[in-house]
């Protein structure tokens, strides 16, 4: 217990933030060293943190030995451990040590980069990591990067862009009184997609989803046929939706072949590679971005298998020039003086951006290129490892190719139940294992199957979590056989 | 210089963590401790700080030191300080102790909320502090709040419900085919307005801009009249916003005469108070907020004026089933089974969550409510002091009424120059006065005249940074007056 600070009427004192600092700095440390002693999962149920807090905020202020204690007892229990080597469940993302530093400095300087002159440091390191990772991932230097919050909001600025791009001056005027607008992408294509056109005033019903072969990939042809119907009914094609490692599978569309169809029809190619896009680092890999330098525009987010700490998104695009017709907007307050420098607000929605270039330029530099390519290759090594582990055990069945570091499963013990039988047998087995605590997984449907998914990517994350999610797995498909 | 730590083949070790987490910990605190001996405004030219940095990212991975190094070398100089307390531009937000602390935690954790099974404790302490500044501010109990990133992306939020709650199922449809819909506000509303209008396909030309009075206030008369006469002309009136506390010049629409009309004409009301919100936890400060619980939005920053670093904007809505009718989709893997648990996804288009509750938890309890209405009094009484010697002065003239923190003013000596040389003269002030360094200044406009704004609201800010600010303008004003 530390001696109680008499408050300074300003900020705390430098005296308090580095006591406390230590102590948090150690707390950080103890926690990620020690992960593995927590369930993945919390195991708490519904309302449990907020009965413990209480109803009002303080009248005068705490010390705050008071807050940590609370974090330890009330906070921690009630957590799921996304950094935990067994959170094997969504797209897993973990921080890393030279992330979580980056994240404290932005913190500290608070400067909000709106225009360069707010944040001219912000501004140039930003363009400069963006342009590092640019090159590491093979993309030509036509391209221009953003950092946007999350895949979900990068999205939807491409596809503003899309609705730009198609000149119907929908900036000005807005959607009424225009042709229906149509979107292309498949059932497989994350909800993000959805959630854009329902925001854009699209529409859900200006989706138009094109079918997928026996791999969950968008058939070209398909896409082809639905454009040139669509253009016959009046409708006005603007966008296609093309993934490079799905959300429930990790199919990859053929983007090649599509990025030719809308080049063709004048139509705006987004590539979805929020995922999988930051494997492009790797030579081995090349074949399955081919095409990814004729997109329009490209999501990849470094916050998810990256050890950036989310959030940080980042969209290239290769017309910024349309992207800033979309978006900008200046009014007097904003207006600057200086020339050819960037003033990232003019590239979206959100005026306030944080100074996140700092955490990714950390970890880049930390970890050096090929230090990040030796911990994806390792997490690509281990996904194939345990899908051979499948495919070997005549009690589960694999149900998509593995591409990267995800698997989509079920057990099929034997092959002698029926689909419906199957699929509570795997909710059952979903739900068995997640009660547990030790490992966390989650579920898809891939063509009606209930699917697991086991997802590797935390940073750690080595054999032994990977052996241990197995053994768990088998030994819970038995407990529930022997019921 | 630090011992070269061997490279581990996960993240960094706790031992290295902890060695650099010290080192940061300080850097931060000697930061804020010596924030007055920096420029205030990042004394650069452009392409100053990006040519100093490598062109590539390393291949190998490097030693924190040199990070250390480059960050005080290359990045510090290139940062303008939103913590300097004579940061009087635009709306400044200072970070605090609790507040970097707690973004600490929130990188560490790196937890994605968005669902409540994927961080319990950040859901539940999210609804817990949005709880507590809900009654702290005096809004009833039926509002309900979500966190998101910046008050542009709140405001997008509150107008896309705003079109939901029209009925015409936009969500599905689009708004192709609809009639034109209509957003009011008045020529003070932020610009982000106008980019959600943008966005989400109204339109710049579907908001109609109300007059004002001559404090820039909304005329609800006007507002009255414009709603019928685009009612007769076909137009769908479908949102009002309303601002407690205008970007330009802080001015006050009538939130109270707008809601009874909003409330008749049935349509959404959203109050923008991203500023000026905060106040509204001083009882004195009251009569500014009337009508404020007759929204059915409402957008308060505590990352502006309540220390806590960016980002951090809420969102409190009366009508939270619209909110969540506009936005919700949940694909397979996002199901979860938990009943009467918040999922904050359902509200919103972002996916990904930053566990953002713990800063403004940190901030509220280590100030207390007490300590922050201190704090928050002290920079109203700064304002109307400077303001006072502002009026006193034959030199300057007073351009908008002080309610807040901020003063808009401009040199007039002695009431003897043109408008033209006015807006001139003030220019050239303005850019005198931000090349020293010293402290940091924009301008707006208000009818025409080119104004300075000085703006009270950082942490570190006491009465000699506005003295001292006071004594610069009037040295600069002479210098330019013996030109």
């Amino acid at each position: 217990m530390s001696k109680i600070k008499s408050k300074n009427s300003l900020d705390m004192t430098s005296e308090e933030f580095k006591e406390y600092g230590y102590q948090l700095i150690d707390w950080v440390a103890d926690y990620l060293d020690n992960i593995e002693k927590y369930p993945v999962l919390a195991q708490i149920k519904p309302g449990e943190v907020k009965s413990q807090l209480p109803g009002k905020a303080p009248s005068n202020g705490e010390n705050f030995d008071r807050m940590i204690d609370d974090l330890n007892k009330i906070i921690l229990p009630g957590v799921t451990h996304w950094n935990h080597p067994n959170f094997m469940a969504y797209f897993n993302s973990t921080s890393s040590g030279p992330g979580i530093l980056g994240e404290l400095l932005s913190a500290a300087f608070n400067a909000n980069g709106m225009v360069w002159k707010s944040n001219p440091s912000g501004t140039e390191l930003e363009e400069t990591v963006l342009n590092w990772f640019r090159e590491i991932i093979g993309l030509p230097s036509n391209y221009f990067g953003v950092v946007y919050d999350t895949a979900s909001v990068s999205t939807m600025h491409a596809i503003a862009a899309a609705r730009e791009y198609t000149g119907l001056d929908v900036r000005t005027n807005g959607m009424t009184g225009l042709p229906k607008m149509i979107l292309y992408c498949t059932e497989q294509t994350h909800s993000s997609i959805e959630k854009a056109a329902l925001t854009l005033g699209i529409g859900l019903n200006g989706i138009r989803k094109i079918a997928t072969d026996e791999n969950f990939a968008m058939l070209p042809d398909k896409l082809e046929e639905a454009i040139k119907e669509d253009r016959l009914n009046g409708y006005h094609p603007f966008c296609v939706v093309a993934t490079i490692g799905t959300t429930s599978s990790t199919a990859i569309d053929p983007v090649d072949a599509i990025a030719n169809i809308c080049a063709i029809e004048k139509i705006w190619l987004h590539v979805d590679s929020a995922y999988a896009g930051v494997t492009a680092m790797l030579p081995e890999m090349k074949n399955f971005f081919k095409g990814m330098e004729k997109a329009d525009s490209l999501v990849i987010n470094p916050h998810k298998w990256l050890f950036v700490p989310v959030d940080f998104s980042i969209l290239y695009t290769s017309k910024p020039d349309v992207m800033k017709r979309a978006f900008s907007l200046v009014p007097e307050y904003l207006k600057t003086t200086e020339e050819s420098v960037i003033n990232y607000m003019d590239y979206g929605i959100q005026l306030g951006r944080r100074f996140r270039s700092i955490k990714f330029w950390f970890v880049l530099r930390y970890f050096g290129v090929e230090g990040l390519q030796q911990r994806l290759r390792e997490h690509l090594r281990l996904a194939k490892l345990f899908a051979g582990w499948i495919d070997e055990n005549p009690n589960f069945e694999r149900l998509a190719p593995v591409y990267f570091g995800t698997i989509c499963f079920r057990a099929n013990p034997n092959n002698n139940l029926k689909e419906d039988q199957l699929n509570v047998l795997n909710e059952k087995l979903l739900n068995v294992i997640n009660e547990t605590g030790k490992i966390f997984l989650v579920h898809t449907k891939l063509k009606g199957k209930f699917t697991i998914r086991l997802v590797i990517s935390g940073l750690r994350m080595e054999e032994r979590h990977v052996e241990f999610a197995w053994k768990l797995i088998n030994e819970k498909l038995n407990e529930l056989k022997n019921q």
